[in-house]
């Protein structure tokens, strides 16, 4: 039974990546930045996007897709921008794919958008597994989650470009060895970016700002 | 796409049920609980199932399946307790399903078993959807995680019999409306029997205790 799964999963994966392919080369061609943010559920993917849109919506035509199993709870949060927001529902699925943005393009007003971020399904393990067309990767680890979590669900480690480890201001209650969390990552991923941030005291998130619009701006200028 | 995987979705799940009634039958028949402990990574699972074993560890014979992606770290700490335990490692996979506890089973000392506790993947969407022949299943959330998850993950939470909300001491330093989670839940699932607890600091876990110990001596005696 396991094996026939894992048959079923590798043909999926296989078409996903062309696919995936297909919607990263018209992203190019169409000089738009696609950025998909993963991570467990409530490390707090929404509240990184609304900071992100409130800090460089002046220097980029945002826009984003909300990838959710049910509800739109996310979807109204961003809204309340004044930028395109997209709402995805898996009905039960558990990750985004690339057919799922591939649609989704061809439902939103590209010509208004040159960084477009996608926030993934609530989940450390299927969305890693699935390309979406994206030209980086974003993991979101909040320390109450543990700094176990890089042996325990390794791809998602491995396929970062970026780390964000959100809620830096919960550390001085939480026993998160940051140190050997940081090994663990390099450990998988040497080129991986780390920034410590927090989303509600906003320490940090500067450096993940200027770090955005720094890969923002050489893609539009290339 | 996506309908083509929802369909293979359907068949396995049909499976995964019948194998899930064979093992819980066998678990009936052989005078042991079996309960499935499901959460997002990092809520708190194995710190739960920790406190419970050294709590429980003079009233029922205990054992322990651990179900991880990667790695053997929970297993270690677990099998630090003196008691059985076995470390099912799923390769990726994102859940475990009844063929892989059935498996489970033949190679698990049962004849010194009576509680048979499962430590899930760290995920709030698909192990939900997998039967496992569990008498009772059991999610945690964490506080930090948030509490619109209801609404975000409805299937989880209308299937648990047992949601314990965690990291209560975490409480003064976050937004968490208890009101509003518990309401949502109950909005999903009504008869559902809700604790709150922190398995740092010991509060409300006598009660969980006292409430697995009742069921575990309802079910020895019927």
């Amino acid at each position: 039974m396991a094996i026939k799964v894992l048959t079923i999963q590798e043909d999926i994966l296989g078409a996903n990546d062309e696919k995936a392919k297909e919607n990263e080369d018209f992203l190019n061609k169409s000089g738009i930045l696609m950025v998909n943010i993963m991570s467990s559920p409530g490390a707090g993917k929404t509240s990184l996007i609304l900071h992100t849109i409130e800090n460089l919506k002046d220097k980029a035509r945002i826009g984003v897709i909300e990838g959710d199993v049910a509800s739109t709870i996310d979807a109204e949060k961003v809204s309340e921008q004044s930028i395109p927001v997209l709402q995805i529902n898996t009905a039960g699925g558990c990750h985004l794919d690339a057919y799922m943005i591939e649609k989704a393009l061809k439902n939103m007003p590209l010509d208004d958008i040159n960084l477009l971020i996608i926030e993934n399904v609530g989940n450390l393990i299927c969305p890693a597994e699935f390309a979406l067309g994206e030209q980086i990767k974003v993991m979101l680890l909040s320390l109450p989650e543990g700094h176990d979590k890089p042996l325990k669900y390794p791809l998602m480690f491995t396929e970062a470009d970026v780390v964000l480890i959100n809620k830096v201001d919960l550390a001085p209650l939480l026993d998160f060895d940051t140190d050997s969390f940081i090994k663990a990552v390099k450990g998988l991923n040497p080129d991986v970016k780390i920034f410590q941030v927090s989303c509600k005291t906003g320490e940090g998130m500067e450096d993940w700002y200027s770090w955005l619009e720094s890969q923002f701006k050489s893609r539009l200028s290339s």
